[in-house]
Order: structure tokens, then C-alpha cells, then sequence
């Protein structure tokens, strides 16, 4: 073994350099409502809702009872084969509810990543079944962001995310198109060829890539792409799911009637690891016939009874507190507040759809200098690729947060910009 | 949409063909120990652990209240970038002194097909970072199971999981070989050459290929092909970790020194989704050396505090209640359990390590038709590929639980033989 600095806690962490990392790391021992508290007593505003998912806030005392009444009365039990839960049951059927695909089946997991593997070899699986063998490829969004797993890995418009595994992609049949222009994008479906297109899938909003709201008519077109030609389009809604559009799925907002909809961070807002795909019947019709083939997949927490349980308080909770109003009430601060730092040159540009807002600093601001500051000021904002701030706290904020969290943004904007080496930059604003 | 029998329910189950399932279905509503109850007031054993990871048995009270008093105090923070919670911290410290590698690191997520997806990837990251650019070949065993993502998915040694999407494999870089025997596996590496392959993965034991012990050696020969050259050895504990086979690993029990072991099951006892993997330091030590690149990998639910809670406690009951000698003398009573049947000219072998048991019937006697008899008589065992029937019951089940358990296969077997449309097969026995 060669040598390096210090080993560090035995916790590999996740997306992190280790060696920058170790002896600069932040322990969280609590949270309560929009805040959480490091083990030495600092008291921090969460205003990215962790990985854009602790939606109703932290520590909430009517999760920790259902958790713990539905422990004592079921942990859990599978749903393989003959077997079901009941809350497993329960939580498809409220899915179905408030699903923007109509009659739909539902496939529940442990989270996004999850939901992504599963979307992703459905649609293939669907296909062959359908006798169109040829039809293999799935198409993404250049920055795109779908998990990690394997066939996320492999359909990452995050380049760095998909490469370093010694081919091009782990599952080769993939391909990127645009994020902005639909012309490019019919441009290489037809370079492929829509025959050997198994399924286009699409963040909504770009998350990770950082806060893209889409242009005009580009989902729009994707639909039209999908539908003229036999494609199946899946929304990867993990992020937008429940609610962070002010909708209950931004295939509500933007009215679209995707395939297959991938879900989970916001279905739990984050108390229990739970995910899921919903599923239009034209894709699900076919392994429910008789003389169907079985579709082979599940995974062992798939249908969870306690995370199922913990799901269905938090949509109860989203519901009862009129959150997705709340959202809306939000965005519209959100949009004021943004559109107030037009003026500011520092800002290449500001984006907001829903309670999911991005501000893309000039390349001479570091965005992670800048949140790293914020974090020091009690402010956690996290710093998004294209040198963006991301802002998407939870549902519970107070207008009055909302408004502090991006003064404390452009704060330790100026706190930056002052300590830089290039005074002329120092002062720009 | 083209017609069907009944939609049944909104929740699309694992594993299952639908439209056989669909008016047959047994929703579990509560558990108890080792035993868990249906909506009608069934009463039935589980024979199974659930998927075999109900090691501490079912609705225990203490880890309910540990569930709520860690939701109270805080449901989760993640562990990206600089950022931990403290139970992921503890959680990953505790797996490291009881490890059978090392000075390991861990990488927590949500489950078993998780644990697999990153193991691989790893792998495969690890021979690029050392400049092996070659490497990316990963080798599994015939009747492997190893979830179902889509890189556990493209290692399936049972080949009904892997097929049906298109092309031989979702990641086409990946080989099986022989089961049994070592001289063949010795072959297989050869012939694909040393040079290209990134690992080997086993199951110790395998669990959904049919309970299949090692043959003699066989563990021995993968460790000793893994270390002349210079290929990763991954064991799949995902079944066999945190007590099992009476150990806490298997690679304990059988002397092994793998380079990663995966792991899920057996570490909440399915209270949580929560699985990760055990990694050595001469694959994690390249990533924290100064000047190493960033591993890019991460999922929302890593070290999910409230599920690395359940684990600890989990692992503290397994410590305080002795499960592990338990397991052993388990082990014993159903090894004679076993043993005593060997007259039984129905039955084509029986197969036992730790407490994982296996009864292999005939081809004339359908495993399938004797487990639903089982259930039909209070008594849950599953058929497995190959008409096995598993037997692995929690760590907490009496002796004569377990030998009513046995009883019971033989029982059922009785039933299906005397039911038998050929009369001289009926009477075999």
C-alpha cells in the first residue's frame, strides 16, 4: 500500500475526494424542520432539503410513530411472487391516485438509482417482448444526472459520472442528445434511427446538471419525438416527484403523458429509502396477459412495509398542510428574489421552476467557495456543475428563510469576491 | 391496450407472472418472532426469513423504538462531499471490526443489487486507475444470483434473469464459469486471459441457484487463481454475512481474504434498507493517496442514519443473544434433520451450510407444489431453481421449530405424491 495522509473514519463517503475531505468534514447528530446541528453545536439552515428530498422537514415526530407502530406491528415482508404487505399495497394505490399516467402499474424499490435500472430494462424488456429486437438504444440529455447504478452510470449526461471504466459506457447502447434544442434532438434521433430507439428519458428540470428549467416547447417536442415515432419517453421525476414543481409531477405541469415515470427522494421525503417507477399500460399491458412472460426483476426491500408506511404519512402530511400550494406561494418568492440579482454582474444568470432555483455565478466566482462560505455562515447551499448555487430548501420554509437564504448567498458572494486575488473582481458588483 | 384477465392491484410485484398470481395472493398484515400473519388471521412459520434476511425475527420492540428515537432526533443526513451523520459513521466502524478484511473501508447504500452494481464498478475503476485499461472483464458462476441492476443483472449465472433485453449481456463484459469444479474455472481464466479480467464474484454459498454449498476447495482455487493473477476476488455475502453460516462472514468460515465483499440482508435483518460493501485497502488506498482521483459514485440513501441505526442495533442483539453460536447449533440439528431423509428415494440430495438448508426433490415431485402446500399448512418455504426447496428460517427459530419445519417439506411431500396423477410415483416413498 503506498502512503497517504490519514486514513480517516472507516465511511467511505459518497461523490467525495477523500483526501481533501478528511479532517474537513461536517457531522449532523439533529435535525428539526428546516434545520440540522453538527456535533459541535452549530445550527445550520438546510437549504438544499439535503439531496433535494427532505421535502416536509426534518425529525418530524408523526414519522418517527408510524415508523415505530408499524415496526412493532410488521417490519416488513416481501412482495415476491405470491406474498404482499398490506402498506406496500396501500402505498401503490395511492401512487395510482395521484399519477399523471392514468391506470398505471406500480414497481417499488429503495430509490432513484434503483428506479432508473429497473425503467431502463423494462423498456428494453418491453420491446423484445413486443418482437422489436432491433430496438435497443436509450437516448439522454447531454447533463443529465440518473443515478448511479449501472445503467445510471451508463446513460449519464454527466460525462465524468459515466467515464473511467475502460469503455465509453458501461451498457454500450446509449447515446446523448441536446438539452436545449428539440431540432438537435429529432436530428439524432434520425441519425440513429428511431427503429433501434428503445426509449428517450429526460430529467424535467435538470437537477444535477444544474437547475435547467426546460426551453420552450422542449419537453413538448420530446413528447412528439416519442409519440411520431414509437419511442418510449420516460420522465425521470426523482427530483420533481411530489411536489417540487408546486405539482404533484412536473408531467403535470409541463402536461405531458410519459411511459414510465421513475420516482423517489420526495415520496418519503427522505424518512425511509423508497423509490419506484409508475407504469403506463400500453408498457405494462403486455406482461399481464395470459400467457404473459414474467417480467424477472425485484429487489428484496422492494414494497418495504415501514418505508411504504413512512411514504404514505409524508403524502398524508403534503396533503394535510397544503405543501403543494405552499410551493407555488414559494416559487413566487423565489422568481422576485432571483430577478432582484439581474443587476448584480457577478451572476451569469439565475433559474427557477418550482421551489428548485440556480444561480450560475461568472467563472471568475467559484460556486464552491461561495457555499462553502454559506455553510460556515449557518446556510447549506451546495455547488451544482456550470458553477451554480442550488437552492431548493424544503416545502416547510418560511418566506422570511427564503429570502435570508439568498441574501446569504449574495453575501458570501461579497465575501468571496473581496478575499480574491484579483481586486478589480473584488469590487465588480 | 389488448385484453386480460383482472388488473388485480395497482402494485406490480416481484418476481412474480401476474397473471397467475393475480386472486392468489397472501397479503401479510403483522409479525411476530418467527412467525407472520395474514389479512384472514393465517397463522404461518417463516421458513424463509422472508428473502433470507429475517435473522432476528419479525417485530421486535426495541427496534422500533429505535427507529422512532432516531427519526425524533434526525431521520437522515446524507454523507456526500463533506458531509456525515454520525450513525453512518458508527455504522461503518462497527462493520469494520467485525470485517473479515482488514483496515477496510465501507461504502453504505440500500441493498443488496446496490452492493453489487458498486462492487463492480469499482473493480473496473480500480484496474483504470492503476493503468490496466484492459481489465474490465467480470467473472461470475454458473447459477449465480447477484440482484438485479443492471450490472447484477449482466453477471445472472442463472440465465433467465439476464436474457430477454437484446443482446447476451447489458454490460457485454462479463464471463460465467463452472460452479463446481475448480479445473474448470481454471480454464475459463485462461482462456480469456488473465490480462482482461477486472474480478471474479462467488457467492460462498449459493442462495437462489438452489443452496449450494462449495464443493471442496472450490473457494480455495478462486482465492488462489485471484491472487497469481492479480484479479480481484469479490464475495457476494449479501446471504451469508452478519451470521449465516455461524460466522459473521463466510469468508470467515472458509478462510478466505477477498478484495470486496458485498452485503445487505443480514446487517438490518430487513428492518432497513440498507446494504454497502467491505473494501481492501489495496483497492480503496489508490483513491486516498494525495493527488488520487475523486471516485465518483453516490446514492441519497448511503448511510441513511436511521437504517445505519437499525443495523447497529440489529448487530447488538445478534452479539447480546449469542446468535451466531446459535446458528451453529442450528446448523447441527438440521444437518441430522437432513441427514435422516437420505432414504427418502423422492428426494435427490439435501444440502446444508450454516443455517441454509436445502432438500432437492426428484424431477417427478414438483418443489413448486410442495412449498404451496407448505403454506397451505402454516409453514413458508420457497422452491428454488433446480426444485429445491430453502430452508433458512431466523437465527432465533427453537430446535423444534426447526425440526417441525423439516417435518412439514416431508409432510407436503407426502400430499403432492399422493395427489400425483401417476399412481407407482404417488406411493414412491
Amino acid at each position: 500500500m503506498n502512503a497517504f495522509a490519514t486514513p480517516g473514519p472507516a465511511l467511505w463517503s459518497a461523490q467525495a475526494h477523500m483526501p481533501s475531505v478528511i479532517g474537513n468534514q461536517l457531522v449532523i447528530t439533529r435535525g428539526e424542520g428546516n434545520y440540522i446541528f453538527t456535533d459541535d453545536g452549530r445550527r445550520l439552515f438546510d437549504g438544499t432539503a439535503g439531496l433535494w428530498h427532505t421535502n416536509i422537514g426534518h425529525g418530524r415526530a408523526e414519522m418517527a410513530e408510524v415508523a415505530a407502530e408499524q415496526m412493532r406491528t410488521l417490519e416488513t415482508y416481501h412482495v415476491f411472487g405470491r406474498f404482499l404487505n398490506d402498506r406496500a399495497v396501500e402505498l401503490a394505490e395511492k401512487i395510482a391516485s395521484i399519477s399523471p399516467i392514468a391506470e398505471p402499474k406500480i414497481i417499488l424499490n429503495s430509490g432513484g438509482s434503483d428506479s432508473i435500472d429497473v425503467a431502463l430494462k423494462l423498456a428494453r424488456r418491453y420491446w423484445q417482448l413486443r418482437g422489436r429486437s432491433e430496438k435497443t438504444m436509450i437516448l439522454s440529455r447531454d447533463l443529465a444526472y440518473h443515478g448511479l447504478h449501472a445503467y445510471g452510470t451508463s446513460v449519464a449526461g454527466l460525462d465524468f459520472n459515466r467515464e473511467g471504466y475502460g469503455t465509453d459506457s458501461l451498457v454500450p447502447e446509449t447515446a446523448r442528445f441536446d438539452t436545449y434544442d428539440i431540432e438537435k434532438v429529432r436530428q439524432t434521433v434520425a441519425e440513429i434511427g428511431p427503429h433501434r430507439i428503445a426509449a428517450l428519458i429526460a430529467e424535467p428540470i435538470q437537477g444535477t446538471g444544474g437547475v435547467i428549467p426546460p426551453a420552450p416547447g422542449y419537453l413538448e417536442g420530446l413528447q412528439q419525438i416519442a409519440d411520431e415515432h414509437d419511442i418510449l419517453l420516460i420522465l425521470d421525476e426523482v427530483i420533481t416527484g411530489f411536489g417540487r414543481t408546486g405539482h404533484w409531477f412536473a408531467a403535470d405541469r409541463y402536461q405531458l403523458h410519459p411511459h414510465i415515470v421513475t420516482m423517489a427522494k420526495g415520496i418519503s421525503s427522505g424518512y425511509s429509502a423508497v423509490g419506484g417507477i409508475i407504469v403506463a399500460p400500453e408498457v405494462w399491458a403486455p406482461f399481464y396477459e395470459t400467457g404473459a412472460p414474467m417480467y424477472r426483476h425485484g429487489t428484496t426491500y422492494s414494497g418495504h412495509a415501514t418505508s411504504a408506511a413512512l411514504a404514505l404519512k409524508n403524502l398524508e402530511i403534503i396533503e394535510r398542510e397544503g405543501l403543494l400550494g405552499r410551493v407555488q406561494e414559494l416559487e413566487t418568492v423565489l422568481t422576485a428574489e432571483l430577478a432582484a440579482l439581474s443587476s448584480d454582474d457577478r451572476i451569469a444568470e439565475t433559474r427557477v421552476a418550482g421551489l428548485l432555483g440556480g444561480i450560475q455565478l461568472r467563472p471568475e466566482f467559484s460556486a464552491e467557495a461561495v457555499t462553502d462560505d454559506m455553510v460556515a455562515q449557518g446556510w447549506i447551499a451546495r455547488p451544482l456543475r456550470g458553477n451554480v448555487i442550488q437552492l431548493s430548501p424544503p416545502f416547510t420554509t418560511t418566506d422570511d428563510e427564503l429570502r435570508g437564504f439568498v441574501a446569504a448567498a449574495v453575501s458570501s458572494l461579497d465575501t468571496v469576491a473581496a478575499s480574491s486575488s484579483t481586486p478589480e473582481l473584488a469590487v465588480a458588483r
